[in-house]
């Protein structure tokens, strides 16, 4: 599409203000840049005009988005969480074909400074949590092991605060790097998740608050797989039982992300070199080939696309209009 | 509606995630707030799904909004303004009947402390500007002057900045209130607006150059009128023949609120003690009534309501859906 002289803009209303806008925003060559404005600034505009915003309500909004803003580098992720979109972005992502183990929301806590720690290592140092060994696999849908997988594995202490909630961290714990064994095992001592309240403190707590909602998460144990020619997993473990259950505020849950504990036999903790009768979480990762998520991921786009009546073209694997 | 339990939110999918987020947020007792969150989500994920919205775009997206937030606290207002959504919420807030003076966008520049100038008073400082005498009325739709209505007005200086982008501002200038007298009239002299870029060395600035958009504004003067019983007129005039006339970034002009300059002639210099051939900038704004403009939002609101074939019923002047 060549770049048009941008048109007049005059006498703009509630009625045109919004193709005028578009107009205007689609004078660069960036086809998917000028999709994704021109759906934005329909969609707000159309928000506003259905609800017929009002101006104490607008001003609301900004300042609810400064209070965001100013509060922590995290509070938008944290919104975009409680809001829903964060598990529909990784759903459209990251599709999972039958078999294949779930994703499940990433949240804030994620750092990139975790110690990649031998396999059987200990990585919650929390003296009051409850010792748990987890012993898991990585496999393909064929059942093959997936050697050499990084595992970045990260939970909360005993009072459901991650590391980096405290004040004064001067290194990384409960959370860690392990990678893969010939067989796809990767076993660890942690410590039984809990479940916490995620930060309520700044303006998506009060949110939360307006909206009668609770600012909890089950216990959970976060897994983000990643090894090339692999689709990144980002999934967690959810314990069976929790009271937030079926109302995680970040909507992470899955049937098939739900386990159970079992315990430490005689053959695992010889096996291991751990102790009999010890809190056991087992649980085997299938992980889908990046070629196959892709086309997945296309599939999923071209049908949804077409339900929604669009005409559109994969550029890059995303969505840009299909023009005459 | 009664509050219901919280549905069980569990295996949530591309597909059913948008009316399990809705569910667990109308738990609250106030509609409009329950009607605003369901739009917006729907909206925010309608938005994901049509443009299969990568992870990659939507951690840009939420980087570009922390950006906003610590840049200053008036970015999203500047990107309300340049997408469109400032005008149109004043337009929804403030429809103006035939006759009236039609608004424009208030911009982030309006401030409190302008002091309360006597009428012939300057309100600008700038040895640079060049000076023009303003000689205003604000009547009613019926030519009736509206004495005691509280004017703000602002302006740059020569070089395109308001005083508050000045480092080390200690009192305001380019900007007073002044108070219309019994012919409803307001006279003062300021200097020639100029045409000026609005803030862009942070991340909105770097939006409009990536949708190939200049972030300048035509020159212009604006006022903003309060008197109780009157609608709040907030609007600008714009000085005909300006380059950025019809590609105003932030989408204020109308031909309405273009204006001539014109030249004090020997009655005016006269008769408000000032110097004839001055430059001359005259105009009759009109306000209308607080109720009249309430009546007429309600008369549109529901009109556009019905066009978008919505059942609604409004309260406190906003919709929130009509329940059976």
């Amino acid at each position: 599409m060549a770049s048009d002289a941008p048109p007049p803009l005059l006498d703009l209303t509630i009625d045109n203000i919004t193709p005028n806008t578009n107009r205007i925003n689609s004078q660069g060559d960036d086809a998917r840049m000028k999709y994704l404005m021109t759906r934005l600034v329909t969609h707000l505009h159309d928000f506003a005009r259905e609800t017929r915003l009002s101006t104490e309500e607008w001003m609301t909004a900004l300042n609810f988005l400064v209070a965001c803003g100013q509060i922590s580098s995290d509070e938008f992720i944290l919104l975009s969480d409680i809001l829903g979109l964060s598990l529909l972005v990784d759903s459209i992502n990251h599709p999972k074909p039958p078999g294949a183990t779930e994703g499940s929301v990433l949240g804030p806590f994620h750092t990139h400074d975790a110690p990649t720690l031998e396999n059987g290592s200990k990585m919650a140092f929390d003296p009051k949590g409850d010792p748990i060994f987890c012993l898991c696999t990585v496999k393909d849908k064929e059942g093959n092991p997936i050697q050499g997988v990084k595992i970045d594995i990260w939970e909360t202490d005993s009072t459901g605060h991650y590391d980096v909630q405290h004040a004064g961290r001067d290194e990384p714990s409960e959370r860690c790097v392990m990678v893969s064994d010939a067989e796809g095992r990767f076993w660890f001592e942690g410590i039984k998740p809990v479940s916490y309240p995620i930060p309520h403190d700044g303006p998506v707590g009060k949110l939360l608050t307006k909206l009668n909602r609770h600012c909890w998460r089950p216990a959970h144990l976060h897994f983000m797989f990643g090894k090339e020619g692999w689709d990144n997993l980002i999934t967690a473990l959810y314990m069976r039982g929790d009271k937030y259950e079926t109302t995680d505020a970040v909507f992470g849950v899955k049937q098939s992300l739900i386990v159970d504990y079992g315990t430490v036999d005689a053959e695992i903790a010889a096996k291991y070199g751990i102790k009999e009768g010890m809190t056991l979480l087992q649980h085997d990762f299938v992980l889908v080939t990046e070629e196959e998520s892709a086309q997945l991921r296309d599939k999923n786009a071209v049908e949804a696309l077409e339900k929604l009546g669009l005409r559109m073209k994969l550029v890059d694997h995303l969505p840009v209009p299909e023009l005459d």
